[in-house]
């Protein structure tokens, strides 16, 4: 059986493993510094359909297949998808996961998406409830400015502290399948508000509820930064990172030797102008599946703190002068040998 | 241990209990038939707030802590809160349960996600991994209406296929302390599209996916519609009341004697205007907590399943020509003596 440790987490005795993921991306996350490591990088934005929201609906329904494809799992051996994206309704996650004909629960977590969907899904096949599922996530940068910003077309000025929405998804098989890399456990995130008002500094916005949950991380399980290779936050980008290492340094934590950021590592920022880094559920979602994982697999990573943060806002609570609280979902990542 | 059974469905052998739940409603809400059954009806559905949105999160906070105290459970206790409204970027939920404190796992079922919000819940507790879950959605009518179709100033007529937008929040305490009532089974929906066009028909659009739900529920438990006392959809209305008794008749199945409709039970619509009947996350949250769950705390019903279902659509998804799929979440309810 799997315990409850400290206030918010989960040990998993029985530890789901990761089976196998797949990250799709678009051109211009396949222009940076990780462009050789996606799966599919697209040649065009809009995946061959009409509109934006049906591009990140395909970019979903093609990760899905093709981990499963890397899993070697047939979809009817599914129980349950976790998925979820940026869009009002989860529309992306509705059309482009439909056709596989699976139950679905669909998630909302903003950009900690990726992290929610891995921890039910972890939950799920550890408390067998189901042999395989599979956690699924996706942003577009053309979607999401339609959606949260202005439309292309207008061509807005970015503030320097902006993040870039990453154009890409992250699907990944859990099961009890021996695999070389398990979810040992997880940190469940509470919503932090620290009344940050600017929807162009998302970083800030997002860092606190890191912070939170990292903190209660190590606390819950009894561990110090050096426990983990690595603790990889999902898209705080510069501006959010030096707010967390400085946050955890007030609370006597210092993590600067083992933090990254997947929103930092996606793009180079000086010649992509993506400004304080990349965001978005696809940002955390596609670096986990193709930097971090392959290192766990190949041990040389022995564990890390996966670590997505979203920011919670829409255009209506923004508009109506609501702040821009942030909530953070952990999953402790660890080589099964 | 609990049990995979079919291929939709688990049977908790260590059924969860609720331990408590709370409705909290509008005035129109509180003036239909079901009017003196809930715990609290707003006076004004701004209920206190400047805007609408701010209402819903108030409704949130009120029906979840009503149920905490129902329930005799401090929030301290509650490990995990599975929550969602209709709200692009579930905005009513990430207000009005942030000063709980406590960790929260966003859902988004459209009008189903009550139904998603206790599957989860029970999960959660059958495997353990709570002592005590909050499960709470919510819906307002003038939120929803700003959401979805015209700004209530705008004074739109409405085609007798349309339903009513229930402003409320039913919020549940799920755990292991012996209740009255348990969480014996779910089945969890699949996304269902029968190429709906008319988001004012939303019957219509989600009558194949509780068919498909209840179907597929029957079959996994070997049960007859009979074995159920009620079988109880969340907002159908009354077209798709009729379409669902047809799709099922089709496949051989009679559940004419046991179906209910929260949207049907909880507005009289020949004097309240409500067209096909209610709808709304909360519909079918407020309606299982004052209507049903007392009658299967009394005994007067043995077992019902509830099957909350929603619409999957955005104004985007809709705007650019798509249909209006459905997704049903299943839950069984039984008496626990």
């Amino acid at each position: 059986m799997s315990q409850m440790v400290g206030s918010q987490s989960i040990q998993f005795d029985e530890a789901p493993y990761i089976l196998g993921s797949a990250s799709i991306v678009g051109k211009k996350e396949g222009e940076g510094p990780l462009g050789g490591l996606f799966d599919v990088v697209g040649e065009d934005d809009k995946f061959g359909e009409d509109t934006w929201e049906e591009a990140e609906s395909t970019l979903q329904k093609e990760a899905a297949t093709l981990a499963l494809g890397k899993a070697d799992v047939k979809k009817e051996d599914i129980r349950y998808i976790f998925g979820g994206d940026l869009l009002g309704q989860n529309i992306a996650t509705t059309f482009g996961l439909m056709e596989l004909n699976i139950p679905l629960f669909g998630l909302y977590g903003a950009c900690s998406t990726a992290g929610e969907s891995l921890s039910l899904a972890a939950m799920a096949v550890a408390a067998g409830y189901g042999e395989h599922v599979l956690a699924v996530t996706s942003s577009h940068f053309a979607s999401a400015e339609k959606q949260f910003r202005f439309p292309l077309e207008y061509a807005n000025q970015r503030p320097l502290s902006a993040t870039w929405t990453v154009t890409g998804s992250g699907a990944f098989i859990l099961g009890k399948r021996r695999a070389k890399v398990r979810v040992t456990g997880i940190t469940t995130g509470k919503v932090v508000d620290y009344g940050i008002k600017d929807s162009m500094n998302m970083g800030a916005a997002m860092a606190p509820a890191a912070c939170d949950t990292i903190y209660q991380n190590l606390t819950d399980f009894q561990r110090q930064p050096g426990d983990y290779d690595k603790i990889i936050t999902g898209d705080l980008g510069t501006v959010g990172q030096g707010i967390l290492i400085d946050l955890l340094k007030e609370k006597g934590i210092d993590i600067s030797s083992v933090h990254m950021d997947c929103g930092i590592e996606i793009f180079d920022s000086e010649t992509q102008n993506t400004n304080a880094g990349g965001s978005g559920c696809g940002c955390s979602a596609v670096t986990l599946s193709a930097l971090f994982l392959p290192k766990l697999e190949k041990g040389t990573y022995k564990r890390i703190l996966f670590v997505p943060t979203g920011a919670l806002l829409s255009t209506v609570s923004f508009n109506e002068g609501q702040s821009v609280p942030g909530i953070a979902h952990g999953v402790v990542l660890e080589y099964a040998g």
